[in-house]
């Protein structure tokens, strides 16, 4: 009998990654692929499959499984995507064309649920009793693993963190909505703010790199590590506002590992200080106390693993 | 070999409930006493197995294993109770005592997570998905079941959503914290609120009722289903208020069931209207499309319920 393998598979708006996965939870192998989502869900699907048998065919070995994390919202019951709005997918029945496609059952999972069970399982979140996952990059997307298990909620959209109120009548989101989380602490918004500040005519060094509406948060963290002051005070922002969000998530799940990714996890060290003194002053202290914050530990490939360790405990049940 | 039965245990800041249960999840008899807090718990504790002890020699049976809640922060992992602020209850072993004082193993759960759970498996939330409870009265206090399992977080505290905040730098809270979801929502909020409005004239019925300082929630209800506008309206900004802090809920556990228990889920049908057009505007139509509100089933007894039927599963373990 051949060696067991399981297809791990992360579909995001641009790019895609297909990788074998042993039995052991290790990755074998791994492509990156163009998700070029205009050419239909069809198609793409096509390219994944070619993909992964591509891996089969090097690394030898035969399916057991496969593990698929897309953009939701999404329904596991019904193996369907809802809506990527980013790329404009609507109702793809995704679980059965990848199913058909390699000859094996597949279990879809949301890629920020995915992202969370991998590093629960695989990263920066080994060894915690409850995690919290969030990914802070133009938006801010979240997972949570209690007890060894995910929290999916009635119709597979739990911990969607992003679009939780912290300030009522405040700022336009792009949901419709005012005063969302993601539009003040996600990488947009922390660009949008600092944008605001350096029209105004704040001082900073920002305006030697760039023009103001191409100044992005990768700039803003190198500014502050050269010392720039302004570029300091815009993390300490930063921080006070995630903290107003993750506060409320602290309440709520009550967990003892923080796992951040995404882009602006990069500057965790800029804008951990003032998060830390904003969910002090919002939490009790039996929770605060118990808590590490870190950044993640699995990079890009979280939703890889998550969706392949998934899978691999499905195939065990 | 006499009848098993499991002790129900419900311990208030004033009135405890002492029941027995069958091994079948029904409640077989109970009785309620003074929880006297200020004689200490140890006074409280043999109360309590004297109650039960007096309940089982009426019925007859043997008790198998005993389920007790109380007021949080408590441990279920060092069976203590950490504080109990409003009786000044510090650091009580209440599973030992119980345990030494009925002979039998004792589970501990929070009272708010012990009526969720009653709730979820005997009352109105039966066949949801994801339950959520909330009780409503001085305070705002709240449980989570999904998949089945009561979500504890790492600390025993997940789903204190009386102190989340919904209005940045709003009204103090005794928390400390200001803008908590109950320094608006919970019964004492509301009642504050309409004081306030009182003292500054607005046109009600209410001034006939009481004294300015004496108006509680349940003389603006009889206001409300007397025709008074004022208080109408005071239950349509209490459901808009409670509406923000559910939305976030929502968001967050993407629950198919709201249960809603404490006096002010009898006034369910006055602000029903407007906390779902507040829900509405704050989450997704296929979060929000899902969810039926219900006031809660087991009045007093939910958390009794609650007690004995973890008490019972772990029985079954």
């Amino acid at each position: 009998m051949k060696n067991k393998t399981i297809a791990a598979i992360d579909i995001g708006g641009t790019k895609t990654i297909a990788a074998l996965m042993g039995m052991d939870g290790t990755i074998i192998s791994q492509q990156r692929l163009d998700t070029a989502p205009a050419s239909g869900p069809e198609q793409a699907s096509r390219r994944i499959c070619a993909s992964v048998k591509q891996l089969l065919a090097h690394t030898g070995g035969e399916l057991a499984i496969a593990g698929v994390c897309a953009p939701g919202p999404l329904s596991r019951t019904t193996g369907r995507i809802i809506h990527i709005a980013s790329i404009g997918w609507k109702d793809v029945a995704i679980r059965d064309m990848l199913s058909a496609g390699l000859g094996v059952p597949v279990v879809l999972e949301n890629d920020a649920n995915a992202a969370a069970y991998g590093e629960y399982a695989a990263g920066a979140g080994r060894g915690s009793h409850t995690m919290m996952f969030l990914t802070i990059s133009t938006g801010i997307g979240g997972g949570c693993v209690t007890d060894g298990r995910l929290i999916h909620g009635a119709s597979d959209s739990a911990c969607e963190a992003g679009h939780i109120c912290i300030r009522p009548g405040g700022v336009g989101c792009n949901c419709g909505s005012r005063g969302c989380f993601e539009a003040y602490a996600s990488g947009t918004g922390m660009r949008r703010l600092v944008r605001a500040d350096l029209r105004r005519g704040v001082k900073s060094s920002l305006y030697d790199m760039a023009d103001i509406e191409e100044i992005d948060c990768l700039m803003v963290e190198n500014a502050a590590r050269q010392g720039d002051a302004y570029a300091r005070s815009a993390w300490r922002r930063e921080g006070r506002y995630l903290g107003q969000g993750i506060a409320i998530l602290l309440q709520l799940f009550d967990f003892d590992r923080l796992v951040l990714g995404g882009g602006l996890s990069n500057a965790l060290d800029l804008y951990q200080p003032a998060l830390r003194v904003t969910l002090r002053r919002h939490t009790y202290a039996h929770m605060y106390d118990n808590l590490t914050i870190s950044a993640a530990g699995l990079g890009g490939l979280a939703g890889v693993y998550g969706a392949g360790l998934l899978a691999l405990e499905e195939a065990g049940r």
